[in-house]
């Protein structure tokens, strides 16, 4: 990431009334606080205290399980002991990127990406190249992809696409961070379940729950099983025996499901507000309806911007977003683009974020034109 | 580490009444349970819930101060904007392993150490050497380091070798996990005040207070903070925000200082029973009087003996250890020598444990014998 773009990220995040489109955070609104408070006073009262003692390296039998039943459930063949409980959906990329071997190589990828996917295989090593419009690279060491509801698009993967995924025969790093939040409920059949033994699965409570807890998991082909635990024993030991014990107690109040389905609804209703303001206040701009996730990703006809002053002039105007360039995985600046999230913030300041967008961007046009 | 031993710690850990000398796992009898309640449930109610939302990947501001505070006062120039919060120790030293490059060439150690840091050191590509008796080799890339209490010997640096280190020019990972569990209560002049170019200086909660809370911290030569801090990111994006904000607000409790003074107690009470017991029961094996830290590393005269064997006979008769080779640098199997923690059990378990290991070692001998 640009330099000068990380320190306006950080400045705007300290200013007052500033209302932000970035980060892609989960609605604070939605954190189930009761029930976990509930959760940690059950594990923190419990007999030699396993939640503040080391615990393996795979993480806890109890969530290994339960992540192995949803999987199977939707038709892989994953059980409790192919579960590497890691911390957060980020390090089960990492791990997979390790076990893969990407140093020299390239990485096939969506035409836009995470960015800290795109980072972690760049200071790997790997070249990032999108994927979708050119295809599959044969030289590609794997294929990184966001299924159910893509970051920043929040588009599913087609039939077409998923085929050609299953039929490239490369390692795929399937990174199911926004699976289970698309609007209309649809989770599709896991990736791992048709090809199981080239499947680096990745799955994270950070979008569901609270990213706070940083517990995440990885199921990789049989056959590297081993090698994953010792890469994961190697970086930290273990995720956090607390964060693990307080969601294995959360899961076993059995709100998980009623609360996902409260935050589709949410996040469809403010993606659908988001949507609505850019209609109206930026016609111009170009952009896809999002079938679930955080964002919106928009396009403009601009050139020759330049990122970092952009987002100084949008964060004058009191609102901020991520530049696109850091989502594309040959990183062009060009055309001119942003991610803005919907996720974080309200109904309301959604509406005067984005009339706030519209005066920045008429200044960072005027500036352009000048 | 062999994994037959892996699969043999793991069988005696569910072994109904087995008693455990192996693990290194702090006395569960000291986790400030209620604090940390109290702790959580205050920062719970915060608006906007900072503890359950991400965070940046440096760490909280609050306890990168706290850090950087007690590293001041201890005469190293740290301010909080040099501090990493890390996953826990292993992390940092990970990160640090990573940022001075080790494949291919060779890392120093004590003549035993942590095995959590020479599985790491050998996956990385690197060859561990013991630099106590033999001195520090001219190629070494760097020279990793546990003052203050090493481990597995609970013993201090002495002033030679400290000066050894600093007179090397060598990059040192400082890992100060048992710094702070002296039993004389000394905390000397850690490293980084000495040789704040060169020192990778890593820290953790984890001995002294809780390692289910998987916080650590890593301060780094400045010229290396921005690498170090980008190759956080990439290995899980951030330390959890649960975890940091319940242990910031722990430690305005202002307990902390009074929890370590128990500790050191507790420790040393204990360091004192099984040293008793092992005079008493095993008159014939060599150690050295701990100083501090988890444990007593015993060394016999034995050779040839065939450590998983040992070790599954140990745990026929309801004990268990760590054995000596996952602590050297050289993996070498003999002479016959284990770890043996007095941190995880009370007085009479520990008398308990030496009795049965005396048997243990009885059956051990006699089938070499044979």
């Amino acid at each position: 990431m640009d330099d000068r773009i990380d320190r306006l990220q950080r400045l705007s995040a300290k200013k007052d009334g500033l209302l932000s489109l970035a980060g892609g955070l989960p609605a604070d609104e939605l954190f189930p606080r009761k029930q976990l408070a509930h959760a940690f006073l059950s594990v923190i009262g419990r007999p030699s205290c396993p939640a503040l003692q080391y615990g393996w390296p795979e993480g806890s039998e109890g969530l290994r399980g339960w992540i192995a039943d949803r999987l199977a459930a939707r038709g892989a063949c994953v059980r409790a002991e192919d579960v590497i409980v890691t911390s957060g959906a980020q390090q089960a990329v990492a791990i997979a990127a390790e076990l893969i071997g990407i140093d020299g190589r390239s990485v096939a990828t969506e035409d836009e990406t995470y960015p800290g996917a795109l980072d972690l295989f760049r200071d790997r090593g790997a070249r990032t190249v999108g994927s979708e419009a050119r295809g599959i690279p044969p030289d590609a060491a794997c294929v990184y992809v966001v299924p159910g509801a893509s970051n920043p698009r929040g588009l599913g993967i087609g039939v077409g696409r998923r085929g050609e995924l299953l039929a490239s025969g490369k390692p795929l790093i399937v990174d199911e961070a926004y699976t289970e939040l698309r609007f209309d409920g649809r989770v599709d059949r896991p990736l791992c379940a048709d090809a199981r033994d080239r499947v680096y699965h990745v799955g994270t409570f950070s979008k569901t729950l609270a990213p706070g807890l940083r517990v995440g998991w990885l199921v990789t082909p049989r056959e590297v099983a081993g090698a994953a635990l010792r890469a994961k024993r190697d970086l930290d030991l273990q995720a956090g025996s607390m964060a693990q014990a307080v969601l294995e107690a959360y899961l076993g109040l059995g709100d998980f499901d009623e609360r996902l389905a409260r935050a589709r609804r949410t996040y469809a209703s403010r993606a659908s507000r988001l949507a609505c303001a850019l209609r109206r206040e930026l016609p111009w701009v170009r952009w896809v309806e999002p079938e679930g996730g955080f964002a919106i990703f928009v396009e403009t006809d601009l050139s020759g911007v330049d990122e970092a002053r952009a987002l100084a002039i949008a964060s004058g105007y009191g609102v901020s977003y991520d530049p696109g360039s850091l989502f594309r995985p040959g990183g062009e600046r060009d055309p001119f683009a942003f991610r803005l999230c919907f996720s974080f913030l309200a109904g309301p300041s959604l509406d005067e974020a984005v009339r706030r967008l519209k005066r920045a961007l008429g200044e960072i046009r005027a500036r352009r034109a000048a």
